[in-house]
């Protein structure tokens, strides 16, 4: 064919000119004729390189401010052709075509010039690229007679290869794998921006478009840890390439990497203290599940710290703890009292910063607004099990007083339903079986991850007598509902005197029945709260 | 401008057919002239509908078997030109081309034409799009002036705008986004094919290649779940697009549909047998804890099964059963005299399949060989926090005894050293901080997601006790190491004779001089098997 006589063909246009002017002058070296445009093509002119513009090799007209330049017949044709057919390479002069040998191109920074500066949409599309990848899906799927090259850090590689006598095929899949990858990703931070441009309101009309038939993830790597849960296996943290706010985007002002097992915790400590917001609240979470809850909005900062660590002192140590208000000096000075792996609050004082800065390990993390907003609506909860992924949205319901139902004869006042309100907020978070008794907004006894709810009971009352609390007189919230009645008993047994729970067991009446034998109050929100 | 005089112009290259000639008729009717290409045009043609053909259209010769027809100035100039420039459109004529007002195309089928027909990539790859995915993008970005539209599904949105006065803008982002959703899911499948191609053998390569800097998952909606771990919550079970096996592909044999608790638990189900294969062993899973393992070489499957039921047949109530072993009628007998929520097992004689058959809404289910392969190796651990996502890689390693090191004056023999390792194998899948205490291969306390080491091992040795079991001569696995010596002291007092745990602590001599006080065992394995 006379077409492959011809030099080898060059397609370069890059918006990424790093290591630009080394690679074209090896392909030239290689005998590589370059075809090239724009701000490339005047790149490597003003560096003595020969380049034959696109526009006069498709001999049509530079129109539109460039934007169809690309897209022609002359281009594709050359990219496309299959070579092993002597009809596409016969065809070829028909359409003014030579056959393309190398796409070296990469895409308009849509990050960096629309996303990151804010653009509105209208102006924003301006950053979306067609003939770009374009001719890099082209080249990618022509792999084995178009070698496309989409990043920079592969240069050295493709050189490497086209010296090679025998090219590799592996090489050249893996070169169309990266395009494919790459647009992906490209795509998918075009269909965020403009999916938020659309708004939530629309977005959320359909309440099945949470959980659509096919759902993308593109994830930006925030951070490598050190490990995962254990040493022996490899982790880091992502964040969605749209998302803003949340623990990843928390200030560090001090400490030591966060790990794995910290991110799980600041998780848990996130939920209990938003689902306790506006109540000035503070919990220290261990192994997930928060051993010292309290809130108040008459006491300072110190002093619900303080009630908070009351509440399990021992499992506290090495705990992470999460406020909702600001950390100030007398709040540091007790924190620094004990041993903690981790604070995050939505300020701290700059006297608090000097304290905590002794403690040279401890991680401090300054949280913005959003923190809450996110947690709640707009994030879905993934989950990987054995060759798949559950997908729910979250557990964002509040515990509202006035619409729970009263069973039992005896009936609570509203410091009684507040105080329940209490304990099933911690409830909710504690991993199931959970059963939470508090007393003056402080959790007292806290059982959790039993198999059987009786046995989550039996913890929380040993624990809140271990610990020296008042158990007369306490509030138990339960996750799930009570099976039997052996729960109700045991719980008047120790002097509790209201119970919360969500209700709809068969044997409802049985526990209702206890609860009005021992002249408990019984409250039902409907609702039930399993975390796992 | 002349060009906004003529009538307005619609391109037409669809490969799902359905609702096509309606919605055409309908576009006619409104004036629209119609552009169109190959099966598309001549679907429209046969039905009576005066077509543009895109060669005639753009003057090009069709050449390379369609492969560039699209791929022309004059297509995409009118479709990218902006309307509000008058450069824009004075430039069309130089390049023969008019404005495209609507591009209506959807792309080749490559999941169903060449993943599922399981083509070799070199002939995938003639089911990638390139023209398809570029009009549409194309579109998308001046969405303003050219109306995207890649599902039959919005034919009749469409038309409603298109006879509506004063056409929203917000229906034309929403189509756009829809565009750029589809094409990023259209290539990440392709992406993902080439993956495959490659193979997993130079993939591996590099460690890091595991957690890249940008990670795109796509996933398909394999069931929408009636409800998540609540009824206010939304849930599916999703899957990867590449992905084969697991627990999502599990045949269901009978039974109700799952629920999202129940793959949660399923897949802890199969984490504890999978760490006990090749023994055969069956588990019973409550609250995605294992209340009740046993393993063994010489029972039959109904006689593991009563083993296991026996360690907690109270918390066994309502559990989820993994075997590792096929289920005979004997087994299933024994079985259905419980009441479980779900059975999970490489295979179901005929008999007991008849015999379940009476148990309406007991859920069986046939799980194929992939399952523990792709758990161990294939398969990140994802996990949505608050703002972002921790991705992991499992907890893969196993209990290999001949690695552990005895610390402890009294050294095991191989039995005990088995029986660690089978209490290991447990605790490693039971929630944190986790005990376990067993005997000939059977668990009989286990004590999980406890704040503090010691209250785990307080409820293990407690329900040991309710439960009538021997706690004298039994093992004790820890999933971390011992802060104090507290623990062994403890089990010391009830009798147990070897304690297995990883060791690490700064405290690590106190535990072991306990060890020695007492006369126990201890065996350090150097892994944490920590689990939330």
């Amino acid at each position: 064919m006379a077409n492959r006589a011809q030099r080898p063909l060059a397609l370069i246009s890059v918006t990424d000119k790093s290591g630009l002017i080394d690679f074209v002058k090896s392909l030239v070296s290689l005998n590589f004729e370059i075809l090239s445009t724009g701000g490339t093509a005047k790149h490597l002119t003003d560096m003595g390189i020969k380049v034959t513009d696109v526009s006069s090799y498709t001999e049509s007209p530079e129109v539109l401010d460039g934007r169809v330049k690309t897209l022609h017949p002359a281009v594709h044709g050359g990219i496309l052709a299959d070579r092993s057919l002597s009809s596409h390479l016969e065809q070829l002069p028909l359409i003014n075509a030579r056959v393309i040998d190398l796409v070296v191109v990469n895409l308009y920074d849509f990050k960096k010039d629309a996303k990151e500066k804010g653009l509105p949409l209208e102006k924003a599309i301006n950053h979306i690229d067609i003939g770009g990848p374009t001719m890099l899906r082209a080249a990618a799927k022509n792999y084995v007679h178009c070698l496309p090259v989409i990043d920079p850090v592969d240069y050295d590689d493709v050189l490497r290869e086209l010296k090679t006598e025998s090219q590799s095929l592996d090489f050249r899949k893996k070169m169309a794998f990266k395009v494919f990858q790459t647009i992906n990703q490209y795509d998918a931070l075009i269909a965020d921006f403009f999916r938020d441009a659309i708004g939530n309101a629309s977005q959320n009309k359909d309440a099945k478009e949470h959980l659509p038939e096919t759902l993308t993830l593109t994830l930006d790597r925030r951070n490598t840890l050190r490990y995962g849960e254990n040493s022996h296996q490899e982790a880091a943290i992502y964040e969605n390439s749209s998302s803003t706010g949340g623990i990843p985007s928390a200030t560090i002002l001090q400490g030591k990497e966060l790990s794995y097992n910290n991110y799980l915790d600041l998780d848990a400590a996130i939920d209990v203290i938003s689902d306790l917001t506006p109540t000035p609240a503070m919990t220290i979470i261990k192994h997930t599940n928060p051993c010292g809850t309290a809130a108040s909005s008459q006491l300072t900062a110190k002093d619900i710290f303080l009630k908070a660590l009351g509440a399990d002192p021992k499992s506290a140590f090495g705990g992470i703890v999460a406020s909702n208000i600001p950390i100030d000096e007398a709040a540091a000075l007790a924190m620094t009292e004990i041993f903690l792996e981790c604070i995050i609050a939505p300020e701290f004082s700059t006297e608090a910063v000097n304290i905590f800065s002794n403690k040279k390990n401890l991680r401090l993390l300054k949280y913005g607004s959003q923190t809450k907003a996110e947690r709640i609506r707009d994030q879905l909860q993934f989950r990987s099990i054995c060759g798949g992924y559950l997908v729910q949205t979250p557990d964002n319901a509040e515990q509202d007083f006035t619409t729970w139902q009263t069973v039992s004869k005896v009936k609570p006042n509203e410091q009684i339903l507040r105080e329940l309100a209490f304990a099933m907020s911690i409830c909710k978070n504690v991993k199931s079986n959970a059963i939470v008794l508090s007393a003056d907004h402080r959790s007292i006894g806290i059982g959790s991850g039993q198999m059987s709810r009786i046995d989550s009971l039996k913890i929380a009352i040993n624990k809140a007598s271990e610990l020296g609390h008042q158990l007369k007189g306490a509030v138990l919230a339960s996750d799930a509902f009570f099976p039997f009645r052996d729960c109700v008993d045991e719980a008047a047994k120790v002097g509790i005197t209201a119970i919360v729970q969500p209700g709809g067991s068969l044997r409802d009446q049985e526990s209702i029945d206890a609860a009005d034998e021992h002249g408990l109050i019984m409250v039902m929100t409907g609702r039930r709260h399993f975390k796992h």
